[in-house]
């Protein structure tokens, strides 16, 4: 799934207007890898540098690096890009690397890294490291810690990652637009000490949303409260891959936050706890358990707990609309508009009449409705009993009992880093 | 106020097509009552099963059991209701057993509990058991853990409480819909030990919103944000009842949110911890004080503290509309119509003009609008200094210096359990 | 900038009317000093009453006192104001002698407080001490625990203060017109012993947010949840003092929201913690390190820090809209119009027209636009690289290596109190 592609011709160009000339070589410039699906990519172990235990990325993918002396070497590249929100639908985003969000950059706490960010935008942007502690002028706030990088320049950040946790990447410049548009990545650094806040499975992704109107492809950048797709790393249910444990794991799911609004995230048949934040590591005292938690913008919350209980289980923002795809609240639906200029008439005309004692929605998802292209259902999915009937940020949490088998047909049962045998993604570039 | 139902007749056909025939006989099915009143109800003892101290609902009430050998068992009846919000307006809503929210189900730590579900709503439901461990089987989502309850049907669920706490019930089928429409309820399991976690005075009540335009009686079900009508358990300011408590008591007030929104729950005259979630207890050393405890959607917060301060304090919603009535922000009034169209041309003619400097809306508790049928002032009630003018997510919490009386005439002034020579509800039936 | 007035001719009729004659002589009412600019004010040190060592109110100032024996007085006025948002923009507001918010309030714990309040509004006000346990009867909730003030007339408040921390003051009577013009301020209440939380440097602002259409100079005030212009005490960035501290210093931050709406405060470069909420102090058991702090409605969160890392940091709201000024979401631009209307156009003809992938809103900030008068551009603020292009809720936390020089040109360049030569802002009066 990841292709290659060398910035070598085209960069250098563009590596001299930007006057990184003097800190790296052009010819150094390590390659941007391309992804091109929007599947959950099996983590690959790390064949160079320190060892750790990889994330499973929820359909996302690790940036493979190179390792330039003790300097581990990425390159993001800032474009538009062609997201599958879910089988029927694809938005025109703005990302890295072919995907929004961008690929997880993982690293070992101690890591020297260095990060090209070349940008194939038409516009200016640049890169924050999110709760990552970098030298000021590393902290990528345009005008404030650096000039933007222009279009087709490439800059370097190169910092290094004094401690492990979850951190975020994304613009800091017309970030209103940028993030609307689904500029995002994740930052996984790992403790050197392996035994270290270590779990059986660990899983990440971003909460982010978008304002598409119904038949077409690119959000609307103005938009403050009224989405309409509300995703898991810019994928909506039923497009988001389950997650695949055994029974008896212990489970750490790290969510980041950058929508405009709370999300609180709820997993069924088990409590939680917090165990860090894109700040730190929450003390063993401070913690408390919760079955919802209540993510605020900007924020990273690692949850925790053993998943002792067997079964497909659901797992959600609770926020019912944002669990829903478009069409469920301000765009008219066919059913809708009729639904509810009918009433205002009705109850003028007879107050006490009652709409919803009529009918509800649940027999939307049954309807076979003619959508307008490009527009996902507002009510999807099968499960073993019939439609699930949910969408947007929703998916299921799979505890099973057997010893997983060998082949990865289902795209969130993994095995275990120890016993992998996932190729690695840059071997196939 | 609770009168006895029978559905032996009725839903015989229905056991039999929904299926459960084979796990209880169909003459085993429990009365379902039903609650005609939106006041408070005075908790009953428990006469049957093991101990406990009861909560007292906020203009509520606790659904009787009957003891099945060792398994506790109740009926809810999902069904079309009709609930007075506060004198002078009722909604038409979707609730159990003849209110919204439904009663509230209080069993202890360890029991077994069969909850009969019927549905007789216009369309399928399940009910989830939101923060309680259950068999993946018994989860209550549609599709994915069982077939939806087809209206006319009646459903079982049997698991066995394991942890005391607070978890809530609601539909995990058309949520969008079935949470509008206000079909939701508290679970309450009560320590094995009456010892633990023990208090004084124990409230609950859910936090809920609706969006009824101003003289109709449904909500409607597609609104995301701009609801209009934001309630504890179904009930605006003034028509919340007051909790009371005499100086020095120990106080527990649990509080759920299934709106769309985070409420934060202020407390005058007094801070407070928060010693429980849906998830579990607290650990004392997690605690903190707070004179405003900000609840994300989907979660439930336990608040304690020494009711040290007498007098009557003002206990709401911070936000400043959600105090309100309808007419506040997005509906226009007949003095707000005015004022805004004039302000806008008035702005254009003369920029400084300044509107609030002429007026204000505190002038609007004075006067006496004609209001549309079935809608509430924008600002109501009455204290002993004059009006409160509030609304919505606003009620009051009253320390006494002195015993209280035994009557109950004053719907929150209820004997501690230990003396309590309150009637018990199922026997009303 | 403080200048002097005195209530006791105009307000000695309204002391009568108001019924407080019984309770102090009306030529003991205190001056009541007034703030003409929304500069931040140099902390000024305590040369009455017990020492404590004062915060720093962004874009604000501390209130003058008298003792009066072991009582200290303060004068609060609630009348209109015309604020500096920031340079180019004045709006309208509501607030407390002469700015919006009012100034900060500043005592120790177990001083005795006596705070006269004169209302110069067009209706009724009262003021609320949020968090303050005070005795019923000053808890300030009109109709429920004293009758409103009415224009005109001066109420008086008296209580013991009897807990440090960081409380807010507002009133509670039509709060939602109140708040929504800017009336509210800040209360520290130092700990008797000094070296108790002691910090190097402390500063105190309140969230607060406006619908003020541009082109006009009063809020909307019906406005739920569209605000156009979201501030820090009522100023907007580029209009906000930066806060500079030396590297290594101890800092506190402590904010509240007096919103509609959650505001996730992220500071660059440093990890925090909350060590105190308008509840009280959070025990370090309970503490947990955040690079983002979500802060609901109705709270106050302090958060501290060691600030080791030198440079210019952002700080800000991370809800991208509320890091801009108006224009950037509900209320059309002259470029935002011709881009949505012809982006709907574009996409019913050619579904996949991409419309970002042309431009962006970056090229904004390098536009000379025509603004409509008294407006805010969207995107705004030079740093040493450039535009720093964001508004609102944003501004700098600066830590600086060198030893900060003497005079004051900076404005948020502050001598640590031990070494202060501030003029003390009541000797300018």
């Amino acid at each position: 799934m990841v292709s290659r592609r060398s910035f070598l011709s085209n960069t250098a160009g563009a590596l001299v207007t930007a006057g990184v000339i003097s800190r790296v070589n052009a010819q150094s410039v390590p390659e941007a890898p391309l992804m091109g699906s929007a599947a959950t990519q099996p983590p690959p172990m790390p064949t160079t540098g320190r060892p750790f235990k990889p994330v499973v990325t929820l359909n996302g993918w690790s940036l493979p690096w190179r390792m330039q002396g003790d300097v581990k070497e990425f390159h993001l590249v800032a474009e538009p890009v062609e997201r599958e929100v879910a089988p029927g639908m694809t938005a025109h985003l703005w990302g890295y690397n072919g995907q929004s969000p961008g690929p997880t950059i993982e690293c070992v706490e101690g890591d020297r890294v260095r990060i090209f960010v070349t940008n194939k935008l038409p516009e200016i942007t640049t890169v924050h490291w999110h709760g990552v502690h970098v030298p000021n002028g590393m902290d990528g706030v345009a005008g404030l810690t650096q000039p933007p990088i222009k279009p087709g320049d490439t800059w370097v950040y190169e910092f290094d990652m004094q401690r492990a946790g979850t951190f975020m990447y994304h613009p800091h410049a017309d970030g209103m637009v940028q993030f609307a548009m689904g500029m995002m990545g994740t930052i996984i650094v790992h403790p050197e000490d392996l035994a270290m806040h270590e779990v059986d499975r660990d899983f990440v992704f971003l909460l982010n949303a978008y304002d598409i109107e119904p038949g077409s492809y690119t959000p609307r950048v103005s938009t403050m409260t009224d989405f309409n797709l509300w995703t898991f790393n810019s994928r909506a249910f039923p497009g988001i891959s389950p997650m695949v444990v055994r029974q008896g794991d212990r489970v750490r799911i790290r969510v980041g936050n950058l929508t405009m609004t709370n999300h609180p995230i709820h997993l069924h048949g088990h409590s939680f706890e917090v165990t860090g934040t894109d700040g730190g590591w929450v003390p063993e005292t401070a913690r408390w358990p919760e079955a919802t938690i209540d993510i605020g913008v900007g924020q990273m919350r690692a949850i925790e707990f053993i998943a002792d209980a067997p079964g497909d289980w659901a797992f959600h923002c609770h926020k019912t609309h944002h669990a829903m795809n478009a069409m469920a609240h301000d765009v008219p639906t066919s059913i809708g508009v009729d639904f509810e200029e009918a009433a205002v008439k009705l109850r003028r005309l007879i107050p006490e009449y009652m709409v919803m004692g009529d009918r509800g929605m649940a027999e939307m998802t049954e309807m076979k409705m003619e959508l307008p292209e490009n527009t996902l259902p507002m009510m999807a999915g099968d499960g073993p009993h019939g439609s699930i009937g949910m969408g947007g940020m929703f998916t299921t949490f799979k505890v099973r009992v057997e010893q997983p088998p060998d082949d990865y047909s289902d795209p969130g049962w993994y095995e275990p880093p120890a016993g992998s045998t996932a190729h690695r993604q840059d071997s196939e570039s």
